[in-house]
């Protein structure tokens, strides 16, 4: 390769149904585009304002502490632990998929100890095995749970975790990476204590970003540490200095484009409304699966624990999961995501995620798995995951 | 605030002068623009490939471990020390700014020993100096240095350190993060084991990403750790089975549109070509010095040490640091920074970086600074900055 070689960057126009990055709304596309300013000047500290206030809205909390990371969901993830987790920390921590055991080694990794509540992948966690741990365990710093775990495409109810936690004087923490802004995250009415998430997912900006809340006992428990944080960049001391309308010390330079980009899907959020995105994402998830069911996919997760925002299907006996997906890719200009894990080869997360849950997209989809089945077998019968998944759309019109 | 009083997004326009962000091409702006694909696409593997390339050829070196970190420059000094740094380690740190004082801390927070070599804000540190420290401290696992303190302006000569770490075992840490793209940063050739940088300086880029290199050295340092590295999002053996060409194994999802726009600065630095650029910086620098010591503008580095792309500069006995940024920001648009730490209030930091090293703007900031001085004083002789810098200008071109 020399430098020649590398020419204007003209990618091909994909349809992102993968469990992230997913579609980036036009208008989110040409705020990334802005010319910048500095990162203390007073128009960017407005634009720092307005997206707290924007996150504090889509994570129902009054959290003072509530911010965007300069990472990914797995940067959000690392602060989180490493801010509320010191040596010699128990921490409980659910798993069931990928990254309940991220969250697990994270922990490790700063010197606590974590206490793992395992079940099989996709399905759900109950209070009842949380509280066994809790009781086991005796002392326990905080209980580390994913809402939406992107390897299953299962959810997690949290109603009644929070209450529990505060029981055992345990702080809550909750990965939300792949339900914020696609199903309902209450951070206050859950008592939820430490809550992040990342900017590619249901918010539909581009991956850089990742948002995160903490509780008041949770700012409390981090500047009362014993021991200083092991990340300076991720320090939330730190960070939270230059965050805070009152201080605004510079620590390190705030990925200016990614702010403008997210300021911009937030507000597109709170135009379409909550209620009616969720709405949304519950329909579109419905429409595909009926659609999917007649082509042979079965649901991976638990009845009633499905995401709306990711599906996690079991393949059809004739489906060889990379040559259908190179297909989709190649010939359709789709990506969806393959199996993670122990899942690789077995299963397809499909995501319906902020501006790709839409009802054209779920047809369009659907189509192309039609004409590849009917390149797969003579008695594919045409048509029908088509009707299926517009038989929902039909009904839900006539239910307005 | 509410959600609706949050309008589109239109900042004010302004040049930055500042140290970093640095002005932003439009070429590069547009590439952030460009919609998605995903991170696993054969496509954006391929433009990974194409950003390795181009920034071996701008760290100058044959390193196999070539990448950009997710986050900002000081997310890859963390990475760089976390990685190769070990509990009881010890480093000898140059520390004559701020980002040697942050090595320092980074160090310590991943439980090393920061054997500091200070000398005063602003001076060179001498290979001897180092190698006192070496002789010292006995066996060193490190040694490093900031080749461009952006807190001073001044930038340390590397040619004769990498042999003497060699001697000594140890390896050599560099942070270019104000360097790189505006002086020569010679990785190889200066026997350099670890070197990173950041986008928003000199290759006017926006921030949210971290060149890093690694010498094949610093690669079996860190395969060899007796203990896990502290931090998962930052650990190089990780992120190195996604960028490696062979593997693509997924760590965290890629900032792909900042992916995008770090390759098109790339690209436009090597139209214009190495040595072209430099020689830029450095003529524009010459320029502005040149203006503002009219002025009554005095160097804050060491002579024969100013940075080609950072200019830190003492005031003049009658400005006021504040009020007189704050008439540049509001009347003029032009950002420029202020000191850092005990610098505040004392010195301006100008940054000359990638784009905003230009003949435009160095003579548009001269002509700000000229009517303000003009309303200071009645004995201001109006234009002899302008002049000055212009025959800095007219005398290159004449030695063409």
């Amino acid at each position: 390769m020399t430098t020649k070689e590398i020419k204007e960057l003209i990618p091909t126009r994909r349809l992102l149904l993968g469990p992230g990055p997913s579609v980036v709304h036009p208008r989110v596309l040409r705020a990334l585009s802005t010319p910048l300013v500095g990162h203390l000047d007073p128009e960017f500290l407005k634009i720092l304002d307005e997206v707290q206030h924007l996150l504090r809205r889509l994570f129902q909390t009054d959290n003072r502490f509530t911010i965007a990371i300069s990472g990914t969901g797995s940067a959000a993830m690392e602060a989180t632990i490493v801010n509320l987790v010191e040596p010699g920390d128990s921490v409980v921590v659910g798993v069931n998929g990928v990254f309940g055991t991220r969250l697990a080694q994270m922990v490790e990794r700063c010197g606590g100890t974590a206490v793992r509540v395992e079940v099989p992948w996709g399905e759900v966690i109950s209070p009842d095995l949380i509280e066994g741990a809790l009781n086991r365990v005796g002392s326990v710093k905080a209980v580390a749970l994913v809402h939406a775990e992107t390897s299953t495409g299962a959810f997690l109810p949290l109603e009644d975790i929070g209450t529990l936690c505060q029981q055992y004087g345990a702080l809550l923490i909750v990965d939300a990476v792949t339900s914020l802004g696609g199903l309902p995250v209450k951070v206050d009415e859950w008592k939820i204590d430490a809550c992040y998430s990342a900017t590619q997912k249901c918010l539909s900006c581009p991956p850089g970003l990742a948002p995160l809340t903490l509780s008041e006992k949770a700012v409390n428990t981090l500047t009362r540490r014993k021991t200083p944080c092991q990340s300076w960049y991720l320090d939330c001391s730190l960070v939270a200095d230059y965050w805070a309308e009152d201080k605004r010390t510079y620590h390190h330079t705030a990925p200016i484009s990614m702010v403008y980009a997210l300021r911009e899907s937030l507000r597109l959020i709170f135009e379409e409304g909550l209620e009616a995105r969720y709405a949304r994402h519950t329909l579109n998830r419905d429409a595909l699966l009926a659609g999917l069911q007649e082509l042979g996919f079965s649901l991976f997760s638990r009845v009633g624990h499905h995401l709306p925002s990711l599906i996690c299907v079991n393949l059809p006996p004739l489906f060889d999961d990379r040559s259908i997906r190179s297909i989709l890719l190649h010939e359709f200009n789709i990506e969806v995501g393959g199996g993670l894990g122990p899942l690789a080869g077995k299963v397809w997360r499909i995501g319906l995620m902020g501006e790709s849950s839409r009802f054209e997209h779920v047809m369009t989809l659907l189509a192309a798995l039609d004409q590849i089945c009917a390149g797969l077998t003579h008695s594919h019968p045409q048509g029908k995951a088509l009707a299926a998944a517009n038989t929902v759309y039909t009904l839900s019109r006539t239910s307005l």
